[in-house]
């Protein structure tokens, strides 16, 4: 009997629970899926590997294994789509499978969702051709790695919440994500919030949140 | 010609240019909240200490000093309330000035604020005997100091986003407030996203912006 | 002649000689335990991989290797149960292994065991439901990974002593294990005291101690 | 309305809640004192400088400073005294005040106490010499800065519970106390558990829970 | 005999040695003064405080306290001024004294200067309104706190070596600079190099042997 | 669509984009080589493996593979060469391979390099038998591990811009690059800036700029 | 070109140069001790793996591996023994392998040594009992990992210079050493020095050249 | 009865109890020196403030304080002067501080004292024109802030044990002498060993042992 699932959650919060999938057995997984669904919930396993998810995929065949995204998802019940958006952003190539984490996680819970990846801030003018689509979500998603310097100007060019996530891209004094982390604790632009290093999931549960807010579908 | 002002802010983001009041002389401070009073902005100053405010008030006699929270203000135009609104918890009743930092930045953008302050895990039923109030608002600040751990509870029991601010309260391995703040970034409860430690400004600023969506007034 | 076994350990303390797993060769652990056979002393092996465990099985088939709290055991005299018992909490799924280090642990030494797993904060209603058989305890081993909030909100809730064990369980900021350690150092409720990142047997070990006052079975 | 005093909290875990006095105000841990005291609870405040301690005195004449311990305390009913004893040991004669708090603690809570001060390694003949003092108590608090080394030494010489305390006594990379954190969490003495650095009050705090259990006066 | 002057550092490496005021006695630092003097060298003094400055200038009364920057000069013999510049940047008002004592520094050495200050990257539009005077440098220097992501955008938008000096401005987890230190070594942009927290002087001397290199005057 | 390739930064910078291999798949790269060879402008790739640069060069069979300095270049214009050199120096044997990186880089952007590699100060005759071509660099790269003792006494020997590199070798508290680094940011030496842990390429790509600046070719 | 090999150490320093395989390969081992074998040095090779070693042996024949203290070595002339000796102690088993590196490299510089192992502070009497031999030791190695306690209770008991290495063995907290080290640094016992984390070899060339002082063979 | 003074020691390692200044008050420190004074033994207390001696030199009126090496000294009896030196080494004027607790430490036990200050590694003229010196010492203390490198040059040159004492000397990333003893720790010169930051005294103690050994006076 290792696992209490916590099954009253989605009434509590809004949201199921999600099963964390690092350093869990294919049968731990398995068993509290089978409890998830038996609840009629919509299940969400993260940081799941390629040999976890072909695993689950056997005794799970309708779900889906997000590869980029290292995630999985078995939807009970799909939520109507919101017709505001968030825009997740990406300061380079390497931080997309963070960001696919982020993304798979908005949409399964019903979220409307653009994808603006690599537009670091080496070069600016990347950021400013797609000012527009960040600047008319309702909440923006700004993930990096090495020094994490786009969260500051984007954070200084839109009027939406922005919720950077740090990522373990780098080397040397990147320090595995710390880095970018710190940059973003000390964004000088205001209405910054931050995630724990490599934490789509956290960022994009919040995102949406927030995008929920204010009227049906987050209108 | 030491200072470029953001005047443009408030229209790029839809808040104007806030003064960082720590390591600034009487004078600069003065020169720019002329600046910006001329431009017709509300000013908020923050970190502001006991002998600056008293230099600074001397200039500008119809301006606020908020004592608890360090900052000052000069409202140009009071914005219209919100209906809905901001709760903002304490653990315990030193982290009260950065509760109040977070609360006169709230309050200044129009935000209706609901204070509950000194209720940390130690003693839980302090809390649940107030978690309706927390429950009705439309985003929540937990602000505590030492091991952190309110965060966690809060974000297990709401289902509205909630910002984090560590606090330096605390001694030996409370490391004047990383101990609070990893204890936030890595909350099992989603939903939590975190500012940089005493940053009660911060996440004010982030609360109102969300607290602002969807809809008039922020319902 | 690479060890000097501590035989007059247990006379000392009441407790024989550990040895530790980690970094011996399958030859080294051998012939220690020969040695404490020898001695008549009971022996357990901590942090003891499969593969040493099957080495030392060939020579040891009487002993019993604990497969997820990576330890081995060979009982010389089977001491007396307690009637007092030890609870033991786990934050999440994934502390398992240090919590059953510990109570394998602390089964070898006659203490009765009461397993309380995956009852973290982020579901409270978890550990309210289990409340009781942790209050009955005569002291109470907390094992947390992530944040480590569990501590804090255990040891408001009980007058018995709390043993917090961080573990490495986390990713980003968790620091395999720092963090959490960090929160139980720093928490607001007294009464807890702290021991190494992952150490369920040392925990065990100083629980077993205080189970064992005040009377004969530690009653 | 700045506190939410913990009244119950006597009740729940056995111990009234207790003042850190640190970053309050005269007035705010006076007010918190009249509360405690209208509810007839024994009073302890932790953390409390001479010139707090004054302003406090005035209002509670009949309370007591504690200047080495820098703690103060206001008995409503003497406890009855246990039979067994807690040792507090130092390292040398500048943990002293640590010390002080852990047994004005420990004292207010009904039990005896042993101090065995400045016996540390580098003197052994010391410890030595005192040896079975503290091997008749029934929990021992050992408390060291610098190196603390102590702590091994003496959790391999006894079979009781020792509670380690490291100070932030020392130097360069001593690192105020962090030091001696890391060597009682890594003892190679089994049975240490630890607090937080100069944190003598939750050592006495844990101590006496210990020495409290079975049967009466912690006999 | 307290100091070993380098007098013929200037003809090894073109600079004099340059004292380090921080730690001297006044005495000490007019004692090297006189030496430096009397070879008929250039005299730079950083990290000079105001009391210093003003027991020195009771010495040396031709010599100039330049108060923002810290650092006292006494030129013996003018250089001839650099056609092309090196231009100074800084994020916010609270960087200007690291950035005076880069100016002071550069012109010091013949170099002809230009100051671009508070033009940080929470208002974009300030940079790009002086981008023009930036790229016409020879050698750029960017000087920030907090989170220091000037340093990535300017790097992006000129060809020209920056040279980054992260300050200590900020609170929480600026750790005194080191955010801005890591965010700095961390540039995505490439071309820029780093010196230590604060370090305008070291700046400004790397600068100035640049913009001296390739032709008379640094042309 | 993963990538936006800054296809004008060589018109803004000088220099075209510089692909980090690190983490990126044999497609990615491929992908966005062949956008820049369409773009006719010369590739590099920093931090390729043998893995790596196999799938590459079957694409790309024209490229070279540089195994020592793990970069990958093909070059599209051969670029007239600098009549000065780069000296690039480094400590001991093992700091070679980021002292090729720095030297493929230095020569594909057209700079006469000059090794002078295990040259680290435990033998410091090595260095002053060589010191009269470190002298006649316009600019110096220093490459040191453990240390790094070896940049402050170049830096006091030459009067040319020093770009220091603190590589990962060495073991215990050489910390992975780390100790190198901050020997290197504290020089007493003035004249030296500092990259980040390991990165040869931004050290070429800062020292090409220099080398380049006064004149055609560099002169 | 890749090593400028240091020949004249031997007569600057008494002691021939080391080479440290860890990141060599196996040619370039090779090469190097040909040019010492050339020169009529003794050669040693730390840090060298089994792999390496088994390709050197090729090449070399006549030289021996020591596989406990993964070393090689080639004797040129064997030095005389010194009639005093160098006692070389540990506190567990798991530290052996930095002892064996210390004592092959003590006696190939022609030392007597004493080895005492597996003596740790949890069994006290471990240590005491061979006391003696310690102390008639003309200088003294102490190698621990954990909490490195060792050091302090030997420094109180010897009337010699002792030299503390210490070690990665642990886990947790330990932080592969950096524990050990700190306690080493900050030992209460005057008379110690400390030299990296597993640096068994510099404590063994630091003790040598002390058991050589003072006349003939170290007497 | 707060100290409990190792009278012992002397005979014990040779040297008496040394008083550590810091953190104890006047009137401790008087009582520890009389109980000393009165076992006819040498006395020396550390880190002794300008106010501490004040008030020590009215008890003892025919103690000594050195102020620069902020130490006291009651010299029982005068021992016999060692023939052979130790020599002193400083990189800078502020490292003069613990150069003299080092000298004071030395000269009190006998030791013939080299003094030879501000050598730093960016005049390298300057250590070579005192080489000589340095070379004829039986030991050498090397002391050394900022970057520390001053170490590994000297350890290549010469042929005797070299002990290595961090200066908290510097500011920014020298974070307080950690950087200076990480270079330290990680010298490429054999046969250097470390103390503490700023410990001038534990680096002579150790001197003055091995300049002791190999005959009368240390020859
Ligand atoms: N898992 C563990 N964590 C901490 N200490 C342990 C552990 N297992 C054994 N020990 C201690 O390690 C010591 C044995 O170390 P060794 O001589 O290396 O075998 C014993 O004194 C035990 O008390
Ligand atoms: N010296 C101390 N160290 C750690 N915790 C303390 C100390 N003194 C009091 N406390 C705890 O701090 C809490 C009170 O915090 P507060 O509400 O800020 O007064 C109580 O729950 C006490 O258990
Ligand atoms: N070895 C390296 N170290 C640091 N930055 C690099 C390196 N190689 C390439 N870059 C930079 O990394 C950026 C490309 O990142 P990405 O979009 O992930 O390919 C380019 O702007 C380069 O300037
Ligand atoms: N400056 C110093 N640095 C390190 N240890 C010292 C120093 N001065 C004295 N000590 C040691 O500190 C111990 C005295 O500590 P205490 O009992 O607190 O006086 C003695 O054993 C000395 O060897
Ligand atoms: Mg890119
Ligand atoms: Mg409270
Ligand atoms: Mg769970
Ligand atoms: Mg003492
Ligand atoms: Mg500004
Ligand atoms: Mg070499
Ligand atoms: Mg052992
Ligand atoms: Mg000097």
């Amino acid at each position: 009997d290792f696992a209490k699932i916590d099954l009253e959650r989605h009434q509590r919060t809004g949201y199921p629970e999600v099963i964390y999938g690092q350093g869990k057995s294919i049968e731990q997984i398995v068993q509290i899926m089978r409890d998830l669904k038996q609840a009629g919930q919509t299940i969400l396993v993260t940081r799941v590997s390629k040999h976890q998810a072909t695993g689950i995929l056997k005794q799970f065949p309708n779900a889906t294994y997000h590869a980029t995204g290292r995630c999985l998802t078995d939807v009970s019940q799909t939520p109507p789509l919101t017709s505001s958006t968030i825009a997740i952003l990406t300061a380079g190539t390497t931080d997309i499978p963070v960001a696919e984490e982020a993304a798979v996680t908005a949409e399964l819970y019903g979220n409307r969702v653009d994808r603006i990846y690599d537009v670091g801030v080496a070069g600016l003018q990347r950021l400013l051709a797609n000012i527009e689509v960040v600047r008319k979500a309702k909440v923006v998603i700004v993930i990096a790695g090495m020094e994490g310097a786009l969260v500051s100007v984007v954070g200084g060019l839109v009027n939406k919440p922005v919720i950077a996530v740090p990522t373990s891209v780098g080397y040397g004094t990147s320090f595995k994500g710390v880095t970018a982390l710190l940059t973003m604790l000390n964004s000088c632009a205001a209405g910054v919030t931050v995630v724990n290093i490599d934490n789509g999931f956290g960022a994009a549960y919040s995102a949406s949140m927030i995008n929920h807010l204010g009227g049906k579908n987050g209108d």
